[in-house]
């Protein structure tokens, strides 16, 4: 497979790597607008065929067979609508499109095509996250109580997209992927300091069924980086800390005794924890390893990838839900 | 001053104790329902004149100065109501009152009477607080930008009141002394996991004027005990982790450069602390001396303690207006 | 029991208070130096009967059944001697005796008039010693490899002991308690910076049979407070950090695989651990409350209590032995 | 500059990536016994001019004007002495050789051919130890009471070298520059679990003038891994944790009051620390950018490179002293 990946800024130099060290996979082309990120696609790969600062150059190019956009979301849906026009298996960097409407026209042009969509949801392909995936389904975590995600850093901040569009797409993505449900409805708040458009920080709510409650913080602000993420079931709770570099997942018994006796609260202040905490061994492989090879094997196998364009829309529909609510004062934005 | 205490539970033993170090102040007189609480007090203060199961021996007495009222929050209001009637000088444990109207109830009976309130806001006699409180007052911080507060862990289930009411006093609190404003709105979300009643989880947005937002994540259902403040300013940024032993205080410099140049990430991405980081020395006296000292100074001078009533009616506001939007979707409620 | 405690200094106090919460003793006398610390009993506890500043009033009183001595080390063996010739039971504080000759004079006389002797080991008493200690004894750790503590911070300096006497016992105490084999050698070295004579710093190695290695690391000069112990064993490592308010015990796998294949160390350091790590939980009921139960079951029913006079003297043992090694620079001193 | 590397294990690539990174330098010659291991470099860097699995061919090509050895130690010497006596400068990984004669002898024969000679000892060239090191240059730590680094962790087990070979160069190297003198002894223990001749686990004291004191604990068997170098003197103390992703150093008031009043143990332990704590910006730029510059400046400018032949000597030193020691049951080792 002869792959053309579309911008090489601070996330392209990974995924052609990751695509180049595949048996049966070579970047063939890369594009980029500046000459220096393209002199350093030469230095690194000097193989590579084709070097342009012209995406139709790839986009319109015979031998390819996928496209990579690891462009700005701005951009997504011009790219990928052209690399499917002509008959590319499309790979897009999350967040997948700008809009649920753009995101719904690429889902109905690859399939109409015949061809492979996969977006970028990098987090979904982790030791940790696949650990805490598996925890759910076996039951091991009883029924679902909340999610509560915190992923704030001192960043950049972005010209083109606020904070819920930069940081939450992961966040989202993981927490689609976990509870495997949909929210009913969304509410959020935040503010821009600095320009009217742009938040830089942001708290989103959703709502689900059955009093399941997710929330995420996000945060471009923040002095130290968090990247922190509780999920908490009827039988057991679940950190999941990726800051951490060994102990990533940390499971706790739920331990949560209702008592009607009011004198019990002496004992408990005390003993606090009702059971032992496990940190399981986590695979710590470079997720984009198994991102890459996703890809390549939904081609290979004419299949839908795991993070195909449907997860890519379900998680749009919430950040285009969040911001809408985030500008309405914290309304509640109901999804269909 | 004599002193009566109402309620030997589990934070009654704390208050009778640091009335009883002061000079000049003795617990004469406590009250408990339960006689093995009661006892308790016999065997650590022979001394005290009076263990009773009725208040109104403590409230009736000619004999008693003050009433400290140490109970469950639903019976603050008949309880100050009647110690404020009969002459007494009320310290009362946060949250002040259950309702904002009683809150401006007691307040009104007790100038009426020329009687001092205290709310016991224990938090603002800690060195941590009061470091923050001179960092923010002297201009160091810079225009305010956002404070977020995390208030979590595996905690007792209460009966009476959810768990704004229970955990939010103390990040309420502490965000109204140190931001210095009233927030003109409110949104919060939550879910009650257990009993309808009695939300176990909740987030809690404060809108104020300029573009500063508070925000508060209150949760009975964590694995692990998190009391973290951040206070966000345009020059520096405080982290508060009551957690930490020593390093309580972290003081950052901000450190965002708004940058036009799209290139500079990559530098950005890899220096990320643009300053040191300082870490105050913190005066760790137990915050409780300095508050039962601050109501005894406050009657004997005849002026209004730092935590008066007027302070706890500022954070019922918050924890009503909290609740109430909650138990509507969220909706914002303006503040008056 | 009457009990009568001479020394109300930093640690009598806790002694005295948990003595007094026993069911069937109670501390009748208490002896100190200093009279404002009397003046601190009495009004703690009005009840005590006699508080003197004479010990011999306490060691000669014939309604004393057994005396607590919480005073300086180089008062032990005076004070214990005495106690003991008048038919008193003797709780001596950690550690047992200045030198190893006292220990074992004190051990011979308490025998000949069948008294019970215990010292003060007081973290053999704490839950985390406890697991740790069941999970040796089960074999599940394997073959011990080696012992290692650290117990360092920013601490008194002493004017009478120095740093080996003042920290180690605890850790020298916990190594006899877990490895429960005697070390055949001991080296040690350190430095006094301030005072000649009065070592701040030190570093003790305990050699024993079967390549099991002890080592101590203990220092009033650190800046920050650490006490950590590291048990490794031929499947398990255990980590046990007191200054951890909920995870002191963590274990993991030992998960060493000793490859012939070179090739094997990339794998081998993206990998890491080979397995999970479990943080059981620890019962954190306050140590002092068996240490004092213990002694009275011990006097009660006639026995050796958990930590006799030979646990104490074991302990003086190595800490002599240490200083012996460390002001002749580290050479090795064997013990018989 | 044309450089040929010698070894292209773990750390090689490192050294080849970065020394390519160079304006004016480039590796034109690679050598390696495993075939995968060039073709890994042929990959990577196709236009490497000569792919080998002989040193000779590098050792004696005329085109090539200085050798890197990235191979074990045991071979540092005669790959070295072949290299200096045909012409080429020496870039050697630490440690620089197996012995004290050895490096004695590479020195002479640089010096003797006009030759650069440098040794790889990468910490020193950390933001974080010049940061230690411009701290303690300018007086602020004051006199120096004592070092202490940790560096375990579940390692690999080495089958040519023991525990201190492997990890302590790193901790010897950064305390000789910091401390800026040597030691007049050393003592070790250790002990070897698992192959006698090859100790796992290690602690190695230092005795240098004026009371001050080094200790370095080294070990394969830990369950995590510890980076950790504490440095006191009579102003301050430093923490350099190498760990922690953003605060690697921290600086600590020395705070201790000698006291001759007892009675302010109290206050002592209830306040702890006396000062601030400040953890300034660290340069996070890679080491070896900086190892492989002073190579090339070095070189180009004919002047000994920073850590030159003699700071290698001074290592192994003390690596010898302290295996002799540690063999011999920790009996000190006099150095001249």
């Amino acid at each position: 497979m002869n792959i053309g990946v579309i911008g090489y800024g601070y996330w392209g130099p990974n995924i052609v790597r990751n695509f180049n060290e595949l048996d049966g996979v070579q970047v063939t082309a890369v594009c980029d607008l500046r000459s220096e990120r393209l002199e350093a696609v030469r230095q690194r790969y000097p193989s590579t065929r084709l070097l342009t600062s012209d995406a139709n150059d790839i986009l319109h190019s015979s031998d390819i067979d996928a496209v990579a956009i690891i462009t700005p979301v701005s951009t997504h849906f011009e790219l990928g609508w052209k690399a499917l026009s002509n008959g590319k298996h499309l790979f897009v960097e999350k967040p997948f499109t700008a809009t649920v409407e753009q995101a719904e026209q690429l889902i109905e042009l690859a399939e109409k095509k015949n061809l492979r969509l996969m977006v970028d949801h990098t987090f979904l392909y982790t030791g940790a996250v696949e650990i805490i995936k598996k925890f759910i389904d076996s039951g091991d975590l009883g029924e679902l109580y909340y999610f509560d995600s915190v992923r704030v850093n001192l960043g950049l901040f972005q010209h083109d997209v606020n904070v819920i569009w930069d940081l939450a797409p992961h966040d989202v993505s993981i927490m689609d992927y976990l509870l495997n449900r949909s929210p009913r409805a969304i509410a959020a708040t935040g503010v821009a300091h600095f320009d009217s458009d742009i938040e830089n920080i942001a708290y989103i709510s959703t709502y689900y069924d059955d009093n399941l409650l997710g929330h995420i913080h996000v945060n471009w602000l923040a002095p130290v980086k968090v990247r922190k993420t509780l999920v908490s079931g009827s039988k057991k709770m679940v950190i999941y800390d990726d800051m951490e570099p060994h102990e990533k997942i940390k499971i706790y018994d739920n331990g949560v005794n209702i008592s009607p006796d009011k004198n019990q609260i002496y004992d408990y202040l005390i003993q606090y924890r009702t059971g032992d905490m496990i940190a399981p061994k986590v695979d710590l492989t470079e997720a984009l390893v198994k991102v890459t090879r996703e890809f390549q094997n939904a081609v290979n196998e004419n299949r839908a990838p795991h993070t195909d364009g449907y997860a890519g829309l379900r998680v749009v529909k919430i950040l285009e839900a969040a911001t809408q609510s985030l500008r309405a004062n914290g309304q509640l934005v109901e999804l269909k």
